[in-house]
């Protein structure tokens, strides 16, 4: 069987799932989304990432006759993982069915383009940044700040998936000559500012079993948290992951996307070193952070000062930063927790984060992006920073590091869907399409997350019994849902080619609310349906300002499709009314009161609520996930 | 009469109220807490700036033969601000009746010796600029960052001040050539990326009658929001005051401190040329500042990226920048407004601000100091940031703005309490002392904020009649008040020594609560009382945790003095309860309700707050301003 899963414990590799990713995604819901990223999101990646001049800094570094580096430090990163992303798209575009309209030649033609420069820019021992080569500064002296390893893991997740998706092992032999370059010339005890190479080490090491990769990778997880990483501006050891050794650590802290690339790398490491206690802490951490350092989209990073995590609880919603990158990173941990363990909560947190924290970061039409996901924007809002919400979408980013990673990350979707292990086969992802493990073959038929029906059609099954297990979500409507919500349905049985299993998850509009520390929700409501977070935009409110609506009642229905969404697209309505801003508001906003007074209201009209992956796209305007509930 | 304010419009300006700074503060709150700033925190500022090399810049720089600048592009600041509170001081204590433990004598050889090192690091042609120097950088080359010319700001004030304070010159001669050669030399156009030189120059024109100087202030004032400054990181111009000319701006942003700097400056330009369109400008962004940017104690910024204003109405309590340099600009913009205007809303934050806003950044013992002040921590609150409010107030900082300025202010805090017209005097702030205006001399007897009864007692007078006007704060209680709060209660008659009024300012425990819009208090009150906003410390309420408690009764009382604390401070005594933090509470913090459930409490007990001024002097932990009502 063929295995491409962008995730591959070795044999011996001590996990209780192992992915399932024959198959792929077709149609429904992430199929549209990857026709998008296909068609759109990727080739606008090569033009953006071509006038960034990131291709340019490998060219030059390839002729060695210096010139001047344009771009980020991390300029390099951005090339990888567009490769990645194309590299998994030629591997399901060659058994796609439906050609597309951008050719599988000319996503060939372009990868193997790049691939040329990449290669070509590699120093002869193997060494490739380009900012380092055309500046000439010494390799590996500011590893704090130069990216020089995490580019080199981006360039190994590229190679990675290049060999495993289309067999092509051009990039994966540029990428191991700079990793056994690593495992013998990098300084003792040298870490990298911002991890990724870990869990890219951990990969390659995978896919081509030569150990002192992995080794390497472990010897970098344990030695961070010893302050052993120089301090940048106002910031502590907590911004690098380096104030607490990974196996202490009791929570998430310090910058959002480094502490979840760290945390795969870590979690690839304790499965393949069997490392109980590494796979505990990790554990410890990521339900710690779940419980308080994580927003109802599945974000990650309350503080726009160091793209970090907070304190416990604090999780403001309109300067959440919610870094695109981080949800990635946040999927690409929980998949590999749920790899070791099996733990539906994983999958749950993946799927939150995926619908309601990677999607907002593209827009539908998949040329404009999101770098910071705040959970409101205001009536005036700042606009002040390029990165700001209240600005919409951009083009592209002088940082570039989020639109590649949702494309690479949307390209190899398909590997996240399902896993399988000796009780049988597992669904942690509901998208139509193929799912292969093993000689099983199912067919996976929905209009989810529209729709809470899933019918998962056996096409091919060995004689032997075996089972079945479907996530039912926690947040599954237990009346409805086969199982208790935030567990497996199992089914085990002999099954026959064409046996259909039909699923309910119990797909309805619901309020959520929040416990009491999380003050910054306090008297407040969402509204969510299946995976989706929905959110009040102005777009659909004229008249009013967002900022001053109220939910009336808890009875909450489907809305008919609205001008400007896609027609699939379900809406909620409920009924509403709006704080009256009154002309004394306008002076200093606190007043004495003996005892808070009730504010003024106009009567109730419906409220319409979007999922939140949509918002922004029919212009930008003040928009909020948490309303008030009087 | 001697005038010696530290804001000195010409007789020609366009003001309502001129200083009346003849007089002094003594004894009470605010003498108080100048004796510590006198006894304690100059010497050790002096201590401090030392150790950090400021003064070795100066003297390397004197010497002209090159060397290594140590600390910040800005550390020349640090020695001028120091120096305007040693000159303050030198003048407040040339008339002291009580020598305190740091002699007039030491002050003034520190003075000395400081003034000598500046001016022997002064070029020739007036430029001083240590940064500059020593790195041999082209002056001027690098005006958004270098601080070149905030740095020469704070020297003219430091200057004026020696001026002023004591008639020493000395200072005065190397600012007036500095403001010479920039006059003469500097590229037309140019801007500093941090405003400050603004309102300096301002000042040095009032002081010296040197025109062009305040031709170059209006000048810049005139020449921001243009996006003539370079961009920065990811800000855009507003960071920097470049996005909206100054008369066109309807509210601030950006940067906090830039802010409140510019404007101060604007409106030294607005009064000094009679420009009503400006003052006008500055007027509208002034409360549109109030009504949706400034926290309940004053503290502006919200945002910890850029150091800078947020958005409308986003007032996040943890994430609170409110930097106390902030804080002080704003007092110095208020109390130009004051004077430009006469209107008492000015007066009202400026007191809010020296109590809660400035106060706050240094401890009782005046020798620590907070750079950013929360109005709420948490129990995990994240400490990684060496400006972080959960790690307490620290002994300096490598960005030493902050305790120099409290010192200057503090020292200077006599010009701030009354002005004078032609129809009297007015009383703004209440404090212990003598006032003196023209043929006029008061004496002010009180125990506030403590206590709201003040008694002023005419000591001179001329025989004519005149009005005395004693603000009547806005949250005065108007049963009790002499006047509506938030107006000037006038007594216009023939005085004679020895008369006393009495006033009542209604000072007692109050609740707060906030505009709908201010989302961040919703369910939520703050406890005041007269001018103190106060908090909830987790040194008060052992075994439950501060994130948890809330009020259950409007009832507040004074409560009695506190172990640790100042024993005239009054703390407050409300009853409340806690909410439980259930074990469920530690798996995702959302659950689905069909109505908002309340949450569980205990049953009630006694809260006790205290002045936030006076937080975490007992150790640092949980506090909270804002805490739910149920």
């Amino acid at each position: 069987m063929s295995d491409d899963s962008a995730v591959r414990p070795r044999p011996e590799a001590a996990v209780a799932l192992r992915p399932a990713s024959g198959g792929r995604v077709e149609g429904g819901f992430w199929g549209a989304r990857q026709r998008v990223n296909r068609e759109v999101t990727i080739p606008l990646g090569e033009e953006r990432i071509r006038e960034s001049g990131a291709f340019t800094n490998l060219e030059l570094a390839g002729r060695g006759a210096g010139g001047e580096h344009q771009g980020k430090v991390f300029a390099d990163s951005d090339v990888y993982k567009w490769l990645e992303a194309v590299a998994w798209e030629r591997g399901r575009a060659s058994g796609s069915p439906a050609p597309t309209a951008i050719s599988d030649e000319s996503l060939a033609s372009s990868y193997g383009e790049a691939v040329k420069l990449v290669a070509g820019a590699q120093r002869t021992d193997g060494y490739l940044h380009t900012h380092t080569q055309l500046t000439g500064r010494e390799r590996y002296s500011d590893l704090a700040s130069s990216h020089e390893l995490y580019c080199a893991g981006h360039l190994m997740q590229a190679a990675v998936a290049g060999s495993r998706a289309t067999g092509d092992r051009s990039l994966l032999d540029v990428a191991t000559r700079f990793a056994d370059h690593l495992v013998k010339d990098l300084p003792a005890d040298a870490l990298d500012g911002h991890p990724e190479i870990e869990t890219a080490l951990a990969e390659l090491y995978r896919e081509t079993g030569t150990r002192p990769y992995l080794d390497l990778a472990a010897r970098m997880v344990a030695g961070r948290g010893r302050e052993l990483l120089p301090l940048k501006g106002h910031h502590g050891p907590g911004i690098r992951q380096d104030r607490v050794p990974v196996r202490e650590a009791t929570t998430v802290e310090g910058h959002a996307v480094r502490a979840m690339y760290l945390a795969a790398g870590a979690a690839d490491v304790a499965v393949e070193t069997a490392d109980e206690g590494l796979l505990t802490a990790l554990d410890r951490q990521w339900h710690d952070m779940v419980a308080t350092k994580t927003y109802l989209t599945g974000g990650l990073g309350a503080n726009w000062y160091g793209e970090a995590f907070g304190g416990h609880h604090e999780l403001t919603p309109e300067t959440a930063y919610c870094e695109t990158c981080a949800a990635i990173g946040s999927v690409q941990w929980s998949w590999r927790m749920l790899l070791a363990t099996g733990e539906p909560a994983y999958a749950d947190l993946m799927e939150r984060t995926l619908y309601n924290a990677v999607l907002p970061g593209v827009s539908l039409g998949g040329d404009r992006f999101f770098y910071v996901n705040a959970l409101r924007v205001r009536a005036g809002a700042n606009p002040d920073d390029r990165r700001a919400p209240a600005r919409g979408r951009q083009d592209w980013y002088g940082t570039a590091c989020c639109p590649p990673n949702v494309m690479r990350l949307l390209s190899s979707l398909d590997h996240y869907v399902a896993t399988q292990n000796q009780d049988g086969i597992q669904l942690h992802l509901y998208a139509g399409g193929t799912v292969r493990a093993g000689e099983v073959v199912l067919e996976i038929e929905t209009d989810y997350p529209w729709n809470g029906h899933v019918d998962i059609v056996v096409r091919e099954t060995p004689g032997r019994p075996w089972a079945l297990s479907a996530r039912i979500p926690s947040w599954s409507d237990p009346s409805l849902a086969p199982a208790a919500p935030g567990s497996y349905h199992r089914i085990h049985r002999t099954w026959h080619p064409g046996d259909r299993i039909t699923l309910d998850l119990g797909v309805r509009p619901r309020l959520t609310v929040a416990v009491p520390r999380l003050d910054v929700a306090r008297g407040q409501v969402a509204v969510e349906r299946g995976p989706l977070v929905y959110c009040l935009e102005q777009a659909d409110h004229p008249g009013v300002v967002v900022d001053d609506l109220c939910v009336a009642s808890p009875d909450l229905r489907d809305g008919p499709p609205l001008t400007g969404l896609p027609p699939d697209v379900v809406p909620i309505i409920a009924r509403g009314r709006a704080h009256v801003h009154r002309q004394t508001d306008d002076g200093f906003p606190y007043r004495t009161a003996t005892t808070p007074r009730a504010p003024d209201h106009t009567g109730t009209a419906d409220l319409t609520f979007i999922p939140y992956y949509t918002w922004a796209n029919r212009g930008v305007g003040p928009m909020t996930i948490w309303t008030p509930m009087h």
